[in-house]
């Protein structure tokens, strides 16, 4: 695809080539995430973060990775914007709000809202979740970690033996993930979860189509015994009708350091979208992993800053003068990364 | 009137020359909001954004303002600061805020608010709203807007015909807009509404003692066929007792491009302060007009950001070194005006 | 201490050397703070900016410190973030939130959490308030305005007289700041307070331990006869069963012009730490102080921010290149401070 001047919608709007080229300009975003350097390749650039609906961290996540490359951020959290309340359309809300920036990113709670806004306007649109259905840079953050991680024992995703444990129903970054994954081949999915939580079918289609080799289980341990990456979800409470059917699945598939170590592989990768259940009743990834340095999640969110930063650069079309407009940092950084 | 340093509270503390002085500033900073300049003449400067009541699209159009003359911007929203639950005077939220910022932009559902708050402040105040008092960057933005469209057929203010259209009661723009009007020469008013919601005695007043030629009406169609703008107004909803009363005016008067087609002169131009209400038993300005290169309520909007940027500019005394402090953008904004 | 990488939690971590060296750094931000220069040396830095309960002084100051030694903020207010809601530990949440900045202030309504966020935050981070229990940055401004109040008629903190007034049972701002008055010599201090909102027993024999003479009393005027500084403090209702228990305190200890010019010394300074209560029954400083030249209540609101400057200036380790990045103020600034 031709990313400048794209919106960022789907994953299904990548190829694969497209992909490995997010990919390869986040590796190249690491000396300035990680505050070696500091770039102002986007000095004077304006990002409009427009969360409709809350989610502290994507919204930081973004506004973080704009400023990293040197652009300020306009923010707005909730229907606070009585707007749309007193009657405004989308597309209206779209024309108003692209003037004010040079690139949007929006969460919404209805599904398909993001789509519908950035068809009005006038500057590209980041989807930053749009209800059940989106939520493009948290896949695409996931499986840069997965390559990442892959690539220090000398692998890729090709080839990748994965399991996917929990609420596999509702989990919209599982969803999301088994879509890329279709854009690689021989993959091995484990797809752990009670009955009626399991994957949606179409998705399960997905990935067979593809060639990619598919289990489906309700046993925790046997299903991690053979895999690279254990990809662990929460429990989905607020899509459930109540506490005590959320309740029901709740710490059904707990992974803790005891059960790692008798079944996993040495070097088996410990993934998470986050947040993680730490409650007692639920706990699907134990506080004693927290030393465990296969425990990639907070990776992973690391990760989504550069794989943010990286879909900015190539939108507005700044990969190639991000290191001309660059320097070293000059505070203290000690420990960091 | 001196800007350096001033506070902007009202419309009335204008003359002409001030408004054509603000306008002349507004056109030099098209090429820093259109996005092919960008200018740094603020950089190191601070925006105090103080929304006690919330207003999403003025609070990122004065902060998007602030940002494109290079500054930065510190905001707050709601009356989440229970210091003036607690018992603060407004004269100690001003002492106290003006000491963290340059200039301050205060939106407050009190009438007279932001006048008291500028009062005790040690900076700048410009009025983005105090209840149903004043909003006079809304109506310096609609005033140039008449302007600049009026300008694309050699025309100007002076002479302009202009019919205002609905809620002209409780609106407080179109208030503000006649009080400007009134510093202009031989203009023609049509002011369309139901009888209950006419626009105030002293207005009219004010228009009249101008030598402006005012007509009143209940009727639509007939006057907008001999104007150059049709300014249309949503049913102020939150004003009236209950939905039903306000429903009982929703819906009145609405133009669709059919009546336009029918009836108005070619080119008169559509405006309107937004959000316009969209929903069926509304809908003043029909989606169909969307398509319409006369419907100017989105170049209001972009307009606005001119008009706050020119104010800042004129308000920190800094219009001459706009310019020094510029460089071309360097990143992708192919198709945004 | 070492402040390069250090957290700022407690009052208790620092020796007075630390507090004159904070104090000497905050010196020598006022051309900035006061805008006569401005200084971009933390210029592409990010300050994440965790209020989990709202508080928007503290906020702001905390954010226009920042942004004056030329840094980014990214802000999130209220528990909008559902992480912690969903389940999520602090332990998580810090781990996330740390790989987006390069340090934090935190302020969340639980004693204790910010020490625990620390303790897993990968960033320097900084005490903005954690409910009852600590308030770093407002006992150091309060015992920096007391140092330049008394330097202004050549005394120092050493030998101070000092009475505090009203709440002294939950007022935390006088708590953290009878500790810091510890690590200092002579010290007079004056408690008065109704008998049930005494100051704590183990403050006040921390004080007699240091040396310190400590006289307690319920009677206003006599006790401020012959003091430097009168601190006075707003009942924290907040902390009370009922709003009738409340009143049973509130408005019992009222100073005014002429209490003030009857019983002080000359040039008695007079601080509280905001916001005073100025609703008619309580008045604990009444309105017509406010044109009283000792009244040093915005200095101490101006002082904040200067306090804040030198923590971020210490802990990230640039004061010494805070002059080298800095220049002229190019805007109107007349008459700020």
């Amino acid at each position: 695809m031709q990313f400048a001047g794209s919106h960022i919608l789907s994953v299904q709007q990548f190829e694969r080539g497209d992909v490995e080229r997010i990919f390869s300009v986040a590796d190249r975003m690491a000396p300035y995430a990680h505050r070696r350097r500091i770039t102002k390749v986007l000095d004077g650039a304006i990002l409009g973060s427009m969360f409709f609906e809350p989610s502290t961290r994507t919204r930081v996540s973004f506004g973080s990775a704009f400023n990293l490359l040197g652009g300020e951020v306009r923010e707005t959290t909730g229907f606070e914007n009585s707007a749309i309340a007193k009657g405004e359309s989308l597309y209206d809300t779209a024309r108003v709000l692209s003037g004010y920036s040079d690139v949007i990113v929006m969460r919404h709670p209805a599904e398909g809202s993001v789509r519908e806004f950035a068809a009005a306007s006038r500057v590209p649109v980041m989807n930053g979740g749009d209800g059940s259905n989106e939520h493009p840079s948290q896949a695409l953050l996931d499986l840069y970690t997965i390559q990442s991680e892959m690539a220090a024992s000398g692998r890729s995703i090709d080839q990748l033996r994965i399991a996917m444990v929990g609420d596999l129903r509702y989990g919209r970054t599982v969803h999301s993930l088994c879509k890329l994954l279709c854009l690689f081949s021989g993959v091995q999915v484990v797809l752990v979860s009670p009955r009626e939580l399991r994957m949606p079918a179409e998705i399960v289609e997905a990935l067979c189509n593809t060639g990619h080799q598919v289990l489906e289980s309700d046993a925790l341990e046997e299903s991690i015994a053979h895999v690279d990456i254990v990809y662990s979800t929460r429990i989905q409470e607020e899509r459930f009708s109540s506490q005590e059917e959320a309740d029901l699945y709740r710490g059904r598939f707990r992974l803790n350091q005891s059960i790692y170590t008798h079944n996993c592989e040495p070097n088996t990768v410990i993934m998470h979208p986050l947040p993680r259940d730490s409650r007692d009743h639920a706990r699907e990834l134990d506080d004693d992993l927290n030393d465990n340095p296969n425990l990639a999640i907070f990776r992973q969110t690391d990760n989504g800053v550069l794989v943010r930063m990286a879909l900015f650069a190539l939108i507005l079309d700044v990969v190639k003068q991000v290191d001309a407009h660059a320097r070293d940092v000059n505070w203290y950084t000690a420990g960091r990364f």
